[in-house]
């Protein structure tokens, strides 16, 4: 058997959540939370499945679902996208990533992924037949700063075949959200490019200083270029139902659509019929990044307060990114495996980030830490850190 | 923007399903029940949810699910697959069927499918990069024949390029099963060119006439070389769930594997643990062929006495198809149009199981009708068409 994709392995989230459960560890690692939705939602889904809510939904998804994610995303960055024709429901981000690197490259096209980054862009690409071209962030110097794009290195990479160029913010390992300055980067890249974005938006309400999250959908100009994602998963508490969507202009949609029937056909249809539902009902997520940026203080506090590992600053997402380099001289795998193994807490290593182990130069000793949990979790976490 | 897919449009199912509810006709097109499942298996989901079961499961799918799965293939088809290595829950098999075929075959080679044929057979080929080879099926020439795969045109196809044989069985839309002869055919196939084999059988708790379904697991030489994929919509009337699985031999899988984690990563939890404390508990399949057999010889006799349809005999499957050549001499596509807002009652056009719809030269104006429905939905049909 000739492999499509001969240098990838199991997801490093798999792998770190296996081991954690076979150490019983506490497991910090996934970003996933520990806690139930809203009982109301459960219901809900309840509801649908006896109302007969059981057999394929519309291909592109539920229509009520469809109008309350339109109007959401008119309501918070003032776009607004057709829900007949511009927004699909898919499953779970992974599924709106896939099928648009899937609709939008191909062989001779080259697509510019930073670095670090969620694991499934590059060979999301290379399945694509299209070439990814690496760029990598700026690290930090300190801990109260954080991992910068480098817009320089981003337009010396810019060719003449680069289609795509793939963000994320808030970003995901390293926690940097997007300013007005990025933005202003794209938009004028964008302008003279004329390349497609698809932005990895899971956790757009998770955003933390009081900083809004600027979202592609916000600027007219990069919302007519781009795939914007987002995930009910992280934003419900309920990552494990698969439901995410993507939103983009008409044309671009229409390509996308004609993967997603085919990589999926629909999506679950007593869970869109009860987030439609739900949905309609508040501003269900308006509270969430106080929620989680009270478990990220509490988390980070502990840490520097009872244990050698030095927070770094979270500006967003379920994570924050922590230093062990005064503490030990393992590699980055190596503390993470020795960490969920012996003192019994899951961590991901931040190369795991990077396109091979030895890509991550910078060598900072940086491990993940989800903190989207229950309070006695984090507790019984902190509890086992302190005798590091 | 440059399409991926340039010549594939919005799936034939979806844009008559669409037809049929503006119409407010009898959608005998889609294949789905229009029933609920057992009211058990909505409770079970329910009780997954309440118990906590709503974050990622295991990548390949929830543990308890992959062992029942293997052992009801042990069961009924002999071949012992590996619930750690040899077996993933998909997102339907609508997912296992692109995971596999990205997978499995790419640039340079060439990929078998036999016509007609499910319409993703053949993007899901060009997505990958390879190049699909289609051979023709022998037309019936009698509503007591069907369709019968050429194995002499199926050999000629061959070549040193071939990489992949996609098959169906119980076979939408002509609902042929195999015998013993064809698993003979692949059989000699696969041990001459070393091949792998993707065998749909969605359908395989539906064949009729009591026969068995010859599943490629029903044999170790086909089974060595085989993904076998299946749905759980299918078999227990849930088909908006979207819930699917493939089992294939663990070199195979682990490159399955690597893109299904890039494609969806998992499948929903609640319903992975509710499907293995359903399957756990009885045969919950034993009785669906006789199920759908009556269903299936009460629209066909109703057909032949009440109506100028002419049924063919189905062999499995949710499907019948019938002939209106002696009534109608417009094309199948509008023949098929013109019964949904003039009579209101929708099917599927045989042609669109076709690499175009020009390519069905054996033109015998035949229309996929969907049994799978409740009697009085049946009823209500036959009444409206009773006015042809
Ligand atoms: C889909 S894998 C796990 C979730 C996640 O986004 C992460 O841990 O980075
Ligand atoms: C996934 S599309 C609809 C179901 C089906 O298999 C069919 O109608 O042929």
């Amino acid at each position: 058997i000739r492999s499509k994709l001969p240098s990838v392995g199991t997801t490093i989230f798999s792998i770190m959540s296996q081991l954690s459960i076979q150490n019983k560890a506490i497991n910090l690692g996934q970003g996933f939370p520990d806690f139930n939705p809203d009982k109301k939602l459960i219901e809900l889904v309840n509801q649908a499945m006896l109302e007969g809510y059981n057999q394929y939904p519309q291909l592109a998804g539920f229509h009520d679902l469809l109008i309350a994610i339109s109007e959401k995303i008119e309501n918070l960055y003032g776009h607004r996208y057709s829900p007949e024709t511009e927004i699909t429901i898919t499953s779970g981000a992974t599924e709106a990533l896939m099928s648009s690197i899937l609709a939008l490259c191909g062989t001779g096209d080259e697509v510019i992924i930073i670095e670090p980054f969620y694991d499934l862009y590059l060979p999301a690409v290379q399945l694509a037949g299209a070439t990814p071209v690496v760029v990598a962030m700026d690290p930090p110097t300190h801990p109260n700063e954080n991992y910068k794009i480098n817009w320089e290195k981003i337009r010396d990479a810019l060719s003449s075949r680069t289609r795509l160029l793939i963000i994320n913010t808030p970003h995901n390992p390293t926690t940097m959200v997007f300013k007005n300055d990025d933005l202003n980067e794209l938009e004028s890249i964008v302008n003279q490019y004329g390349i497609n974005i698809i932005s990895d938006e899971v956790y757009e309400h998770i955003v933390f200083n009081g900083n809004p999250h600027l979202s592609m959908s916000s600027r007219p100009a990069l919302a007519e270029k781009s795939v914007v994602i987002s995930s009910f998963g992280k934003t419900y508490h309920v990552t494990g139902w698969k439901i995410g969507y993507c939103a983009a202009p008409k044309a671009l949609m229409t390509e996308i659509r004609k993967v997603h029937q085919f990589a999926v056909f629909t999506v679950s249809t007593p869970m869109q019929v009860a987030l439609s539902r739900f949905m309609g009902d508040a501003n269900t997520y308006a509270n969430l990044s106080s929620f989680y940026e009270e478990k990220k203080d509490y988390l980070s506090n502990q840490l520097r307060i009872n244990t050698p590992l030095a927070p770094y600053s979270s500006e967003g997402s379920f994570f924050l990114l922590a230093s062990y380099a005064d503490y030990s001289d393992l590699n980055e795998y190596d503390f993470c495996h020795w960490l969920t193994t012996k003192h019994r807490v899951t961590a991901i290593p931040l190369s795991a980030f990077y396109c091979s182990p030895t890509a991550n130069t910078s060598n900072n000793k940086l491990i993940r830490l989800c903190f989207a949990k229950n309070t006695n979790t984090l507790d019984e976490a902190i509890a086992r850190l302190k005798c590091l």
